[in-house]
């Protein structure tokens, strides 16, 4: 069986492409950036740089009859979804429809697991947990762009047959996050306590949100690849809320020290609580988060030490 | 005050336009097509030949500081949006987003109004009448993209403070619709039974459907334009459902004949009864249908005999 991991060379393709080699598949991956450092990812059978949503540039060079493809390839996150919406859904939502409209003429063109955002799509909880039947009012351009690809990914089943299955992700985590960015608060708190870099906390740090280590996502792709039953999308979290004062009391006991910590106002933006309920998950996939917060929090900090 | 009229040489567009004419707005259509025959659209200010999508290629030439913007361009109809996913999101959504973008650095850029789909929007209905917080799963790409404008909208109002209202249509009919497309049932079957071609009748004609004529959309954008409540979305439809029998039977009763039909298998996907509730927009909008089924259909069957 063949697996294709759009996206492989990043954080949570590469969770997603060991996953799947332990659970039988050959595995490509599909970049538009070379994985480094080369050789790292020695689960693969191979690595392709090119243009993920162009199929004519990847298909043939995977060896064709691909069993399943896993789709995380997004030139954007929520920010800088927000601060160009226009390129947003021109490269993702277009770029997606380009992919599905040129696997419709693939024989075997097998099945689309795709990574949407629990965190993006529903929008500001009106319930805690969120069930995935909970109303998706997204509050910025990436999540409609996600929301408007599983709809597709609907569409193109009723009329062409498509087989899928969607991830709404929670907040991934874990080794190979890269802490320079804009999103990844576990990364990003880990990588600055290291180095002794004050934390910015906004607000009072009562803020719970939803952290699922990525290897557990990797295991919930390989679970949804071979799922036959009714369900098409389903909620990835880690099962339970952390404050980001939690984080914080984490890495101060993994790093035997305090950390300093700039408090800045709270946003008002930010809803208080935000967690995935996963019942559908560990119901159908026959999937739960095997990995305990502090377990995840103390593999990032340690992989971390190695970046500079 | 000035309103433009984006895809002001539709159908849908000569309606708005009238009506906005109508509550004393300078009325502008930019449309790529030329109003036809030249001057019938008498209540216009002026007519601009542009793509609807590039506002700088329109504002300027309208006089700028324009109060509202009436968007109903659209390069599809349902059945060629499912056809060409791609050119839908590319044109449609992306289209939009770049006015949205464009309008931002317009002061006094006004409101934008937009014409969304009840039928499209909300998919297979779980309850009818259809409520404005009815579930939203599109069954075509020309709902999604419809609903993605409609998230886009409401983020675009809170991240850069655009003024929007948002119109989810029933089926509009009336004078100025062709009856040569492959939408507008009213439209299609009054010029067959007017040149006694059989109708196409999928199942039973059981079938009921929710209809408003134009006239009455029109007032409802009017109505919207000055609207200063805290709704943002309406359903607008007729108030009440037509079997396709009816809408026979109303034709046949103004003809004062029999016409003729040939019976084709009902199709599975067809909901049995689809009709919106337009309750939200008598109360916050006070506007309501004012023209009743059969003198509508009247309108639409007069106007078609001039049409070859």
């Amino acid at each position: 069986m063949r697996c294709v991991i759009l996206g492989g060379a990043g954080f949570l393709g590469r969770h997603a492409g060991r996953a799947m080699s332990a659970a039988g598949y050959e595995v490509w991956s599909v970049d538009l950036t070379a994985i480094e450092p080369a050789g790292s990812a020695n689960w693969l059978a191979g690595e392709i740089q090119a243009d993920c949503f162009d199929l004519s540039a990847w298909w043939d060079r995977c060896g064709g009859a691909i069993d399943v493809v896993v789709h995380l390839a997004s030139s954007t996150v929520p920010a800088t979804a927000n601060a160009d919406p226009v390129l947003d859904s021109q490269t993702n939502l277009v770029g997606t429809l380009s992919l599905l409209r040129a696997m419709r003429d693939k024989a075997g063109r097998g099945r689309l697991l795709f990574a949407s955002s629990g965190g993006a799509v529903y929008g500001r909880p009106q319930a805690v947990p969120l069930a995935e039947n909970h109303p998706t009012l997204p509050m910025g351009a990436y999540g409609v762009t996600k929301l408007a690809i599983e709809h597709h990914l609907r569409i193109e089943e009723s009329l062409h047959g498509l087989s899928y299955r969607v991830l709404r992700l929670s907040n991934p985590y874990g080794e190979w996050q890269m802490p320079h960015g804009i999103q990844g608060v576990i990364a990003v708190f880990a990588y600055r306590a290291l180095h002794r870099i004050p934390l910015e906390v906004w607000g009072d740090g009562s803020v719970v949100r939803d952290f699922v280590h990525a290897a557990d996502v990797g295991r919930a792709f390989a679970a949804a690849a071979n799922y036959e039953g009714a369900a098409r999308v389903f909620n990835i979290g880690g099962g339970e809320g952390h404050s980001v004062n939690h984080i914080i009391s984490t890495l101060e006991q993994l790093l035997g020290r305090e950390i300093e910590r700039r408090i800045l106002p709270a946003r008002p933006f930010d809803p208080p609580v935000n967690v995935l309920d996963i019942q559908r998950a560990k119901d159908e996939l026959h999937w739960r988060p095997a990995m305990a917060f502090e377990e995840g929090v103390a593999k990032a900090l340690e992989w971390l030490r190695g970046v500079p």
